[in-house]
């Protein structure tokens, strides 16, 4: 950590401010420039709080060098991580498709895409329960009965599960989940993150729509911190300028968040655009990127959906997606897995 | 609502459609362009999932013509709504100042602080017990500690309290709390906002850093809709481009809120830019462009804060403020309000 | 487009604004709502002005249900524009890789990296003379002279060449010229696009860092309503809100807009992130995605270049990564050109 | 500058690169972290290109420290600049209104707002001549015609004119306008800038729809680099999420403006929020804010106006509002300057 003083800072207090850094256990370096004087923190800067140097009235600026993550950090965990859930795998050249509808509406409706999506080659089912809609009109999802549901369509097929939780309180009726997802806009729903940190279950992060790549790997560490390192990242597309689409496509986070974390990268290329043409060049370019699995939208009735029908594709397209998404995985030296 | 179909769209999928919208009770008006092919939908749209119109191949593109918030819109509810907390006032003219810690540290802290601002003319004592951290090894907050603390600051000076609420679960913790603070980052935390609906209790609802007002108005539409309509909404920032501010105040949001709702509307300028010198120019152009009120935050020792020092003054710096906002808003025509 | 009138708008206020529109040749829609009175107009609505719509005190909103641009948009030219340049091609499963240095900096330099980008594969030349950069105080270019080196380079290679315009002052400069590029600074810099539409070289047209699909697509309306239709438009790079990266690649672009346009989108790498192990994931990502071409920047010696060394490939990791775009771009049906 | 070292940076690359920057006459202090080797950089870094410095395999990170402008930076000149446009002028607590069309259309209307503008306190009249719109098929201005309208409009009152220029060729047209305009789009139009530089005339540069203030600053840096230190900032909106205006008014531009730089800074409410009645609000924050002068659109026709209507006031809007412009400029300790 760099400590930029201002101009006319007074000398007692800098001397002061580096006396307290000293009695953390840091170690100074000064550095005097022509306009600036600077020190730097040797030492694990991780629990100093930036914004109480700041409020330092002898300091300019202040600049992080090292990463406020540790669990999450590569440079501290060099191999990547793989996270198994049934027989699906993710990470280290593992990759496993997540398919299945928006929301949970019926039995019938579960049962038939879970069966379908997987002689399509899904390795996971997915299904909302607990749907966070924008308007309080809008359908909210089964909820309880809609993990009922879930269950039942796991039984039917063997298929594990990944459903999205929203509350603390419903942590008890997750138990036998086997991903638990935790949504965009829940991304910094910091008491939830921290009571997942106490689960042994698999938790699939997806990332917030305006939040940068470091605060979704602190949003892990929240997790990790917890003692809960089965954490799957999933870039779901960020709010853009861009009114054509809903969200756009950060495929850039994929090499990007490898480097930086050993932890598996997956992509959401149904929310990503909200359109269901959109859905095949984003999954092609997610696997070209490096991702390590993806996740997809499929409904039986698309126009008939609870929610976000405009990006579902049916059984039968994604039957053919999936079919290119095995043969490009290959092409690009993944791994595929099926249940 | 508009819905516009494509160009080749099948004459039956068309009618199908519109059929369904009949059945919903809406009113179709037909409009044939030169290569476009829209209906108009007449009726009670607020029910009508875009998502799902969307889905159907012979769509296009859907438009919005009607807002989607019913009891937070002035149009349906002209007159300002006023919210009323112990002796402070918010809206049609009314305008308080809630100051305080960024958190609450001990019972001597928030005692001195709450005693200063309220001499100051502050209306209410704002301080945080739990804290939304990006780090998981930040400081957290005192939690249930530090409502305690809160609760004895106010039985010293009578000021009523505002602080915010992070979990459904809390719910019982903040009983007696006058004025229930949700946080930007938990903006869209439904979950959260449906329980809050319940309360009796005046909601603080902030606005998310990237969100629209939209999405801002929709969110205050959860909690009325559950039955709690004394929502007073809080611009603090948001996300943009500029690495010089912690967030962007966007003042436009004062005025155009104001148009599109009855609800107060009030500033946080110590949030929106993160740098305690600039709280004052901002605080007069929010009270300049409308504003209902400011949160202003305090602190008896900024450098030793435990959260937020950088953008905190310190009690003699906030009295010296408070001259200037109690003039500016006479200024301009506001009825400002003390404990 | 529709024209959405306020509930309280005077009678004769929405009758004299129909006339207006009736006299342009429009014809007139009506549809009454519950609280909404819209009009939808039918004819040619490219000229209409919304902002004049707007200013009318009887108008509440105003939508576009047509796009704007009429030369690029792919409803009146539905198959793919194929832009050659020398022996290279773009579009209709043409693909082509533009590959060189950021800046021209000697003959030496340009002849050496021409010659070893052409020995790889590349099917033109880029090298920039004219630069813009945000400081006054950095290097700007050699300007004129580097024109001079770069068409050595060509008639060393015969590799056709491509290189910015800052100026239209400077377009008899640029006559010869293969590929005229216009920067991201300066896609919405109209005066040149004007003078760039009167010539008959192809432009390539890259996106500003903050522009929509459809501004961008203006712009390159721009250019071909003075006539010169030859436009290849080029993804480089949004700006968002990570730090990480120097700006965000927009991979979804890539299908929206050959669903908009019929004109080739190539893709730039690496100025998209800025550094230079990202080139080849987003190289991979934007082949998967359909884009026509890349421009890639090659330097022989990075760490001494003139500008932006930090995303340049050396001669021989771009000899490596031309080998993998050559076998990607097969996998997924691509035909690459190179000289 | 600080310059960080890769973990496993060799010791021969750090040393090297150490010689080159000892080379350009900067000195070097080490420090040796935990996990981190960085060095700083003293001396004038303003010629640094962190690109090339990024190049350098060994580094992992460069940090400015020192603002890259110097003419522009308010720590090498403490004291306000004022500009002066005729009897307007524009810092250190002088305050002048800009006000007029958004184009001139004709000599009867601008003549009529020239004069109308003036009676209501106006120290400059305000009209496009060359008009930047999106679609090349939209109202492109009257051109050289619009420039003799405006001297005309001068003669008649003695307002001194402001009006844009957006072509380096055009700069023998623009000899004796009194304050020349660089539009937004035009901000990093660095050909045109440095022309600009070579004049005497004072230049009101607008800030860009999505820059930062330090690029902005820079483009101010370009003028004055070449010798003309006239230079007016002026804020008129960035661009953000918010559908429901045009533009986000950053008023916090304006205070941290002012404490960067030694330039006087403006705000144009009306581009801002492209709505008429926003106007005022913003007008009002903004000489809270502690803005230098505001530019004002009038027309008097709005609803005919050949561009940009939707954000105009009446002359009759603009009286009233003038006069509470005065009012509140004297409350805030401004001095305002009128014709």
């Amino acid at each position: 950590m760099i400590v930029i003083f201002k101009k006319d800072a007074p000398q007692e207090a800098v001397e002061a401010l580096c006396q307290q850094f000293e009695a953390q256990g840091l170690k100074i370096h000064n550095s005097m420039g022509q306009h600036t004087h600077l020190v730097g923190l040797i030492g694990d800067t991780s629990t100093v709080d930036v914004d109480l140097v700041l409020a330092n009235a002898a300091v300019e600026e202040v600049k992080r060098v090292s990463e406020p993550y540790k669990k999450a950090n590569r440079k501290f965990h060099p191999e990547d991580t793989v996270v198994h859930v049934g027989n699906a795998a993710f990470g280290a050249g593992h990759f496993s498709v997540m398919a299945g509808p928006c929301s949970v509406e019926s039995e019938q409706q579960i049962e038939a895409v879970a069966k379908s999506v997987q002689k399509s080659g899904a390795a996971l089912l997915r299904g909302g329960a607990f749907k966070p809609r924008t308007s309080p009109y809008a359908f909210q999802g089964l909820r309880a009965d809609g993990l009922v549901l879930l269950r039942h369509a796991r039984s039917v097929t063997g298929l594990p599960i990944v459903t999205e939780i929203m509350n603390p309180e419903h942590i008890p009726l997750f138990e036998d989940v086997d991903l638990i997802q935790v949504g965009a806009r829940n991304m910094q729903n910091f008491e939830l993150l921290k009571e997942l940190g106490k689960l042994k279950t698999p938790i699939l992060l997806k990332r917030g729509l305006a939040n940068t790549l470091e605060e979704f790997l602190m949003s892990a560490e929240y997790i990790m911190a917890g003692g809960n390192e089965n954490v799957i990242l999933c870039e779901r597309g960020i709010r853009t300028f861009e009114p054509s689409m809903r969200n756009t496509l950060d495929i850039s986070a994929v090499p990007m968040l490898k480097q930086k974390t050993h932890l598996p990268v997956v992509v959401d290329p149904s929310h990503a655009a909200g359109i269901a043409w959109m859905v095949r060049p984003l999954a092609m370019a997610a696997i070209a990127a490096g991702a390590d699995g993806l996740m997809i939208e499929v409904h039986n009735d698309p126009p008939h959906a609870k929610s976000d029908g405009a990006q579902s594709l049916t059984p039968e397209q994604f039957d053919r997606l999936m079919a290119d998404i095995r043969h490009t995985a290959e092409f690009f030296g993944r791994t595929i897995h099926a249940s």
